[in-house]
């Protein structure tokens, strides 16, 4: 059975990955396993900035956004190189496994290290909600109610002035986190990858919103890179009888103590992870599916198609 | 078709029945429906306390805690008598259906008035998530917030002082608000109707905290209606090394501002509940089963066994 | 004595502004007047879109956001034509005296209309804290609270991501939103009107926060109005070690649920206004000064030069 | 000129008591001292719990509650063969003078201590507001919101039940928490020490609240250590048209994250501390008065009475 194993964060970080570590090395120790911390991602273990993780260092991070470990993006690691470098210094540490948490670009490095002998399992942790093999990921949660506070605090004084909020939210690929908080804060319209971005029409409705339904303000939510919301709030003032304001959310929506609900899934996922590699499994990659925490082959879960939204945004259309 | 139907709040109130109340009233409206609120539950139904719901009253409604239409227990609803009374007040006002958001209590008033040609769909709106029916109840995140906020601040006075906080949450059926909040938050300790209480196991486990483990302080949660938290505090005192203190959280957790969550779940529910009335259904509960909503009926609903939640407390377990 | 007053807010809204709308229409009750709402600011003096104030708009105003009497801004009230439109509708309602909430180019109107015989108090609602009569405004405690929320959470995923934060706050006349936020943050470097902004010097304290003292990360904040922060950003990136990135805070500033020091502040300005009128006094502004509320006259209060922030500035520069 | 000294957190604890203790270091270790952490309170003087701070104790502090260095009390420590111990101890670290952060017990050692030649500059903190030689204590402002806080959650759920929430919060010689929440929160009744307690006139204060003035619920906010809140909650329950439901905050109102104002006063009056310490003065306390930061003797200081809040008392009686 195995003896040693690693944790890192890697890419974007996301509030709940400190208590997914906690629990990778709470439940590793419990099960006698040595549990070390990986610093900076993927960088870190190809130069070796490696720790044993004790008591100390997980003591109050369970509330903590961001990740204690650090995390980074290195592209290189694509190359076999680099990689192999990675496995010596794993070696030379004894390490026999990883957990590796973080978006899917960190899912393709935790497959490549398998095939390369070191078992790894990876979790969800983005608050993008982008990855189609879990229902939901860590960070997702807090995100959400980041945004939605904010949103709720720009409605105060948007119904103050006439005023039409134009509100960039993260997520691109993925339009979770303007779906929700469309929903969240009874939003009047909102734009995402999914929904598409037809300027004149947003504007019509807007116009409409304004004459024959009588709104003393309006809230439109836009995914991130979508358009460039500045520019556009302008065209609103121009066009409606709003005055267009711009809000870009921005980093922000990445830190914030985790919610409950983050912290848990976090756990529920790290201690999975552990599980699995005490099995002998590599190469697979945590989610929750139906309330389940299940382990899936990372190469079939970076092929699972997104789930379709038309029932969530058929909700929203029938609110507003 | 039906043209007209009733929505109330019933039983204890929770965050997001608001949320709940206008989704009901918005889809309603869009689907040609004129709906009713109707005041403080079962008692404004009996007294004819009705009001026809208009954008007014739905505006800035979505992010408020409580219920506007207000919540009343009335035991005497079980007497054919008075629902009697209550069928003839819906008939004065051509209401042909009623949206009922609540607790089980309230659940068996609209089974009750369905039989008696009223048809009535249950939403669950409660913080306790003790409805069988459904994975989660309206409300319950937020109150799950609400603790784990609470228990994040006794945490850091805590550690300050070598003491054990004893916390008591809301939930005696049910220890999922317990359980939850207790891994969310990194408790020592929980007690639940589900773990069972033994005073002196948990009384020697703190010593162990103490002296064993050298924890700086420890978090013991326990369900309401267990035990008297205020005297098994002094016991911590005298009997462990710790310093004990009780702290029950109350009503508190039955208010604030609805997460993105319960927002969500609750606008879901709402639209579940008038789809259903619109399909002469009547007579069922909505509930959120492994992601979907559905409908389930009333009688079936009452008699789901509680699931078990061995694998959180095992987590629990190993986390500590 | 008086019998009819009137209360408006104006210009940008703050939170607190209910609060203080709320103890004019409380005090101003129960000393015997009838106090009406004056929508929009003075644009609804001119419209005459007045109404009388009952418990009703008052009650669940206290914690709310923003104001439910609108606000909007008026350029043409500086004609003399403009304004006697205003005193018209205001004989038309018999309404002798006012109560604007609003920034410091509300106080200008407030003078004027003094002088063609309706007695104005002036309150100061604006988050910037730029009104040099009082020790601070409604709505600035707020606001910094929201700043400060934000940059915490900005903190936790710096840190994760050896990042620069740079941080857009309100406030260009006037840094304290910045200032106070820098030193209650523990910023690494403020920006603002009174400190000035040299690029190249700024640039170089990052680079030495990054090399000589091995910060993991930083955090600068810039009052608006100053620089582009995107673009400063971007040089962040290309002359430090640090990866710079740009968050402006934007309107939300403006939101939330004012804080017990706002609301108390709010509630004692409206109560000094309606005591100042009912001695019969006009054309002053209240303030808090040293702890104490107080009136002054609006013409002296204008010219009131900025109090210096060399202490406070001072303590930022020790405690980096 | 000294070279070294020492801080520690003493009494109950308080939020903001890190930033203080930041601002001791930073601040000291700017002018060329040595400061060393001394662990809870007096008693690790006396053991000699001392550790010299570095950067590494003081990132992250900033945000919060609680002390790191702990807190403890320690009544023996009024005998002189007590301190004579504390007294070596500081010696053999070599340390001349310390800064001493709690509530005026703590005030009394400071006190003491300096008379045996190690000067010491006492700093408030405490969330109680009961210190009379400062408008402020440090952690006031954070207690006064989550009071503020968690009483708003209670009027959610007042509102929905015409319920009576009787609301015990800390403060018991000094009524300022339940003063100002009582004002910011719109509360119906305050009791304090201040206020006095008449069981039969505060039933029929909410007894009029409820039949004359028609109100759907009651918020009363009393001060610790006056009355059973909940044998008081059962009587309104009894005695008026009200259903009455205690809440007892208790210790959470310790906890929680400073707010900027309390992170900026403990900063500011951290940084007092060390100047006076700098300068040789001993025996001294910081406060803020009129906005000022001061050093007051504090034999002095113990004897300034209490500052009269009758204006605040009156102010809330009109806004009820």
């Amino acid at each position: 059975m195995i003896k040693k194993i690693g944790v890192l964060t890697s890419g974007g970080d996301s509030p709940g990955m400190n208590a997914a570590i906690r629990a990778v090395a709470r439940v590793g120790a419990l099960e006698g396993l040595e549990v070390y911390g990986i610093y900076n991602g993927y960088k870190g273990m190809v130069d070796g900035d490696i720790e044993l993780l004790t008591r100390d260092h997980l003591s109050d991070v369970l509330d903590r956004g961001g990740t204690f470990l650090g995390s980074a993006r290195l592209p290189e690691f694509k190359e076999i190189e680099v990689r192999k470098k990675a496995v010596e210094q794993l070696q030379k540490h004894g390490i026999e496994a990883v957990v590796v948490i973080g978006g899917d670009g960190s899912y393709r490095g935790a497959a490549a290290l398998t095939k390369m002998g070191i078992n790894c399992i990876a979790i969800p942790g983005t608050i993008d909600n982008d990855i189609t093999s879990t229902d939901s990921t860590i960070g997702f949660d807090t995100a959400l109610n980041t945004v939605v506070d904010a949103v709720d605090k720009l409605r105060d004084t948007s119904n103050s002035h006439h005023r039409c909020s134009v509100v960039e939210v993260m997520g691109n690929r993925c339009g979770d986190l303007a779906l929700f908080s469309g929903i969240a804060c009874g939003a009047e319209i909102i734009v995402t990858a999914q929904t598409g971005f037809d300027e004149i029409e947003v504007l019509d409705a807007l116009k409409e919103f304004d004459i024959s339904k009588k709104k003393k303000h309006a809230i439109v939510i836009i995914s991130e890179k979508i358009t460039d919301v500045e520019s556009f709030a302008r065209k609103v003032s121009q066009f409606t009888g709003f005055s267009g304001r711009a809000t870009v959310l921005g980093h922000v929506q990445r830190g914030g103590s985790p919610t409950p609900n983050d912290r848990v899934l976090a756990s529920r996922m790290g201690e999975k992870a552990v599980d699995l590699l005490l099995q002998g499994i590599g190469g697979q990659c945590v989610g929750i599916q139906k309330g389940e925490v299940v382990g899936v082959p990372i190469e079939e879960a970076l092929n699972i198609p997104r789930v379709s939204r038309k029932d969530l945004k058929n909700l929203f259309d029938r609110l507003v």
